[in-house]
C-alpha cells in the first residue's frame, strides 16, 4: 500500500487497517484521529446514522459488527460501559481470533480483568485494556490514554495508538491498571478543583472574584508540581525529611484557613478534613517531617479518628 | 546617586534604598535579591550575625531597629509571627513616621488589619501587608508575593518589590486580602498534595512506584489547569452548565474509586469526603451541572451531612 504524506510525496510506509465499534462523542474522535493519520478505518455503531461525517471522511461503514471486526488485525471499542461491551462482543466470539482487541470503554480493573479472561477464551491474540484520560477534543492531539495487558500488542500497534493521542502510554502486564490509574488521575483532579473551589469560596466571600483569584491560583499550582518529583522519591523510599517546611509549620497555616473560613461563613469541612489528616500524622511522631508523609494515612485503611 | 549596571556601564538610574528587618531564612533572602538588583540595604537582625554574608555584599548593618528605619523611606518587616512583629515595631512608633512599611510576615487577615490600624497611628506614610507564596529560594526570580493595602504604595515601590519576585501582585485596598490569598493558594496547594498521595497510595498498593505514577499526575494537573479559566467565569456568573462530564457522570466515576481503594486495602475517606460532597450538590438539584456547581458546597456554612 502506498500513502502520500504530508509532503506530497507517495512513501512505502504502512499504516495498519483500524476498525473502531462504538461511535459515540468518543468513539467519533478515535475513528477521525486515525483518518487524519492516514489509516483505513472501518466502522460500526448500534446506531449507524452517527457515521456519516465518518464516511465523508473515507472510512468504511460495516454492517454488521462481525463484518467490522474482520476488515483488520486491530479492533479499538469504545461504548458506554463494560455491560455494553459484553453485549456487543459476546455473540462475536471467534470472530475476534488472531485480531488485537483495545477496549477504551470506562471501568474498574476488575471488569478489565474479567474482559481480559474472556478475551483469551476467544483466542483473540492479544487484549489491552485503555483508560482515556482526556476529552474528545483532545483525541488526535496531546491526549492520554493509557493502556494495560500484553506489552507485545501495544508495541505493534503504537503507531495507530500514538494517532489517538500524543500521550499514549503503556503501563504494565497487569490489565487492571490502566482502571486503576483512570480513578488515581481523576481522584487528583476532583482534589484539584476541590482545592480551587475553596480558595474561590473563601475569596468570593471577601469580595474577590473567582477569575480575579485563577492566575494566583494556576501560580500556587505550578509551585506544588515542582515538588512533586522530590516527594515521589520520598514516597518510594519510605523516608520524608522537609525540604522547606515541616508537618507542624504547615498544621499552624492551616488552623489560619479553619480561622479565616469560620470567620468569612464558608464552609470549613475540607479545611478541617485536611488539617485532621496532617494531625494524625503528626501524632504518629511526623510532625518534623515534610508533606510527602501523609502518604502513610492514605496508605492505612483506617477510617477516620482512627 | 548613579549605580554600575550589568554591563558595567553608569547609569543615573536611583534605586530607592531599602531597610530589611529580620534575616531569618525569609529575609536574607530578600535581602540579598534587593541587593541583586541594585538597591542601597540597610539591615537589622535581633541577632547580628545573621547579616555577615548580606555585608560582605555591600549591605550596611544597622546598630538599631531604629537607626535602619532612618535610613530610607522603605521599611520591610518579614520575622516569624505577628506577635515579633509587634514587639519590635511598637517601641519604635513615630521612628516610621512617613515610611511605607511592608510587613512580610504570614499571619490573619485579622492581625494585618490591625497591623494597618496601628501604623496609622504612628502616622507610617502607608502599610502594605504581603505574603509570600514562595520559599527562599524563589525570591528574586519568579516568585509570587501578594501584596494589599494603599495603591499608591505598592505603585510607588512596585520596582523595589519586583525585585523580590516577578510576580509581585497588587491584590487591593484591604489590608486582609494578602493573607486570605494566603491561606487559599495554600489550601489548593494541600488538596493538591492529598489528590496525589491518594492516588500515590492506590498505584503503589497495585506495585507501581509513585516516581512512575508521576509523570501521568503531572499531566492530570495540566489538563485540570485548562478547565479553571472557564470554571471561574461559571463562578462569578453563578450558572454552571456542564461542558464535558456532569455531575452525575463524576459521581459513577467516584463510585469507582471508592471500589477501587477498598479493594486494594488503602484510605478512602478521602474519596468518599468527595463523593459525600458531590452527591449533596445532587441532592440540591444539580446532577445536570458540570463541577463547577460545587462552589455552592464550599461557599456554604454547613457542617459535613448538612
Ligand atoms: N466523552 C468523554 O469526554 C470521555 C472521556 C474519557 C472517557 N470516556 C469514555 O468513553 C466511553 C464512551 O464515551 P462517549 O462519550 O463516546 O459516550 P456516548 O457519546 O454516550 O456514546 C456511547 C456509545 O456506546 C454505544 N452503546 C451504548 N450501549 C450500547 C449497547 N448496549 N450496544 C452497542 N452499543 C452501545 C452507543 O451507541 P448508540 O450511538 O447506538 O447509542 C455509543 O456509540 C465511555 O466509557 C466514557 O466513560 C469518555
Ligand atoms: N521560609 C519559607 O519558606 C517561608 C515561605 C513563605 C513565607 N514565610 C514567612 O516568612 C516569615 C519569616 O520566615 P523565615 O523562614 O525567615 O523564619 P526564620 O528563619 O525562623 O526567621 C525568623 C526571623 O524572625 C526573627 N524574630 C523572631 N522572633 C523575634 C522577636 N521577638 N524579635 C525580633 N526578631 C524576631 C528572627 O530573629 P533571630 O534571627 O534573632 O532569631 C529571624 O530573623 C514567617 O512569617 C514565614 O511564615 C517563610
Amino acid at each position: 500500500m502506498t500513502h502520500q504524506n504530508n509532503s506530497g510525496e507517495y512513501t512505502m510506509e504502512t499504516r495498519t487497517p483500524v476498525t473502531v465499534l462504538g461511535l459515540g462523542l468518543m468513539g467519533q474522535a478515535l475513528a477521525g484521529a486515525l483518518l487524519g493519520a492516514g489509516h483505513p478505518v472501518t466502522v460500526w455503531n448500534r446506531t449507524p446514522a452517527k457515521a456519516g461525517d465518518l464516511v465523508a471522511r473515507g472510512a468504511r461503514l460495516a454492517g454488521s459488527a462481525e463484518e467490522a471486526v474482520a476488515a483488520g488485525p486491530l479492533v479499538i471499542v469504545c461504548l458506554s460501559d463494560y455491560d455494553a461491551v459484553r453485549g456487543l462482543l459476546g455473540p462475536l466470539g471467534g470472530a475476534l481470533g488472531g485480531r488485537v482487541l483495545v477496549n477504551l470503554t470506562s471501568g474498574t480493573s476488575q471488569e478489565a480483568r474479567e474482559t481480559a479472561e474472556w478475551a483469551a477464551g476467544q483466542a483473540a491474540a492479544a487484549y489491552l485494556d485503555g483508560a482515556i484520560m482526556a476529552t474528545p477534543a483532545a483525541i488526535g492531539t496531546d491526549a492520554v490514554v493509557v493502556y494495560s495487558g500484553p506489552q507485545a500488542a501495544f508495541d505493534r500497534h503504537e503507531p495507530a495508538l500514538r494517532s489517538l493521542g500524543s500521550g499514549a502510554t503503556y503501563l504494565g502486564a497487569d490489565h487492571g491498571l490502566a482502571a486503576l490509574y483512570d480513578v488515581a488521575v481523576l481522584s487528583l483532579a476532583w482534589n484539584v478543583l476541590n482545592g480551587y473551589l475553596q480558595g474561590a469560596a473563601l475569596l468570593g466571600a471577601a469580595g474577590v472574584d473567582a477569575v480575579t483569584f485563577t492566575p494566583i491560583a494556576l501560580k500556587g499550582i505550578e509551585t506544588v508540581n515542582t515538588w512533586l518529583p522530590g516527594y515521589a522519591k520520598q514516597i518510594d523510599e519510605g523516608a520524608y525529611p522537609a525540604y522547606d517546611s515541616t508537618l507542624d509549620t504547615h498544621v499552624a497555616a492551616m488552623n489560619h484557613l479553619i480561622h479565616e473560613s469560620e470567620a468569612l461563613g464558608v464552609n470549613a469541612e475540607l479545611p478541617r478534613f485536611v488539617k485532621a489528616l496532617a494531625d494524625r500524622a503528626i501524632a504518629g511522631g511526623r510532625g518534623g517531617d515534610g508533606y510527602a508523609a501523609l502518604v502513610e494515612q492514605f496508605r492505612s485503611p483506617a477510617g477516620a479518628g482512627a
